[in-house]
């Protein structure tokens, strides 16, 4: 490895946002799930939860992911309230992207505190029980005709605004916010393909 | 068709910006092109210029663009440079997103103005004689390993910067930013399948 290389990993490890996460309710195509997983990388995030629907591929599009998957953790669920319920229990405030006349503005939520974002499924959407047990719902207001953004497109509008949430907030600063354990499991793993 | 309908129609068109494009200089998957597409209806704008590939294909895949194939116009362009130089000849800045050292960061272009965005290729990124062309190049910044953001990601990054600063201007407010005859050609064509 070179000294640029090893910069780098630091870096962004350095970066890591340890309480920021995204579980996805049933989306189910690889190219969706690769964008989103490309996505949780640049925002800092660890941690991808993916509630799988029975029978359902989770192979990643390399291209599309463009070399993501090794830098995020992927953790499979085959049921959705058990997965939301048990980071909830951890502590994290679940905020679902979901159309609905109880959404508010996704800008008005805070992203400091710990907190999973839920994507719903390609066509329909959140799931009644995971949404029964979020904390908020959230839009993106559009201007147009179709009325919904592809879920790849809106997971990446949410997680810039909680990046510059966090980037205001100064998380994304030095020291790591991981613990010490952490850091160096997470360091070893990058740099010992 | 409904009332309900109706009104919608006009209340979206009521928010066009005939002023602000975007380009895809040699971006060729169908399905970017379709969330592109269908970002560009959702932030309001009406015009989609392609510059395509030599032997491309150009169809939209359906379920990706979620029917906004109808609302928003594609223009192809065989060339780059020359599609480019025509916007600029019609008083356009023009920004492309491009990851060099030159480039400056997103949020700090004025999109307000008359404006194109750039969005370079899948693999290449957007060609030098359309760099040749631009008034700024811009990057959006990432905290992760992977360099790059899948292009119709970066679209609506973009797209969305650009939508909340118009909003702030009052630019979606009405009356139309349309002329008179682009507003009742466009009604008519919206009203009459
Ligand atoms: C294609 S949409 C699903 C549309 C589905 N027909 C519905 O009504 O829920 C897929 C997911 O993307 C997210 N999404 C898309 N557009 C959104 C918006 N404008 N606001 C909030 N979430 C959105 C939601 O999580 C949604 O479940
Ligand atoms: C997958 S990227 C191309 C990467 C290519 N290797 C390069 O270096 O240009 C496709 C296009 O998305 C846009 N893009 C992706 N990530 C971006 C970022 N962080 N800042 C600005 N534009 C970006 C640019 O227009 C880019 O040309």
């Amino acid at each position: 490895m070179t000294p640029e290389r090893y910069a780098k990993i630091r870096q962004v490890l350095d970066r890591r946002q340890p309480d920021l996460r995204v579980l996805t309710d049933g989306v189910h195509k690889a190219q969706n799930l690769s964008a989103i997983l490309r996505t949780c990388d640049a925002a800092g995030v660890m941690n991808l939860h993916m509630v799988t629907q029975p029978g359902q591929r989770t192979g990643i599009w390399k291209r599309s992911a463009g070399g993501s998957a090794r830098w995020v953790k992927r953790h499979l669920h085959p049921d959705g309230s058990h997965a939301t319920l048990a980071l909830k229990q951890q502590g994290y405030r679940v905020y679902a992207a979901n159309l609905s006349n109880k959404a508010v503005d996704y800008r008005t939520l805070d992203y400091t505190v710990p907190c999973v974002i839920v994507m719903g499924a390609e066509k329909t959407g959140v799931s009644a029980p995971v949404l029964a047990l979020t904390d908020a719902e959230m839009t993106i207001p559009m201007m147009g005709m179709v009325e919904s953004y592809n879920v790849s497109v809106a997971t990446a509008l949410i997680l810039n605004e909680a990046q510059r949430q966090r980037e205001q907030a100064g998380l994304y600063a030095s020291p790591s916010r991981l613990s010490p354990t952490e850091y160096a499991n997470t360091r070893f793993e990058w740099c010992h393909p």
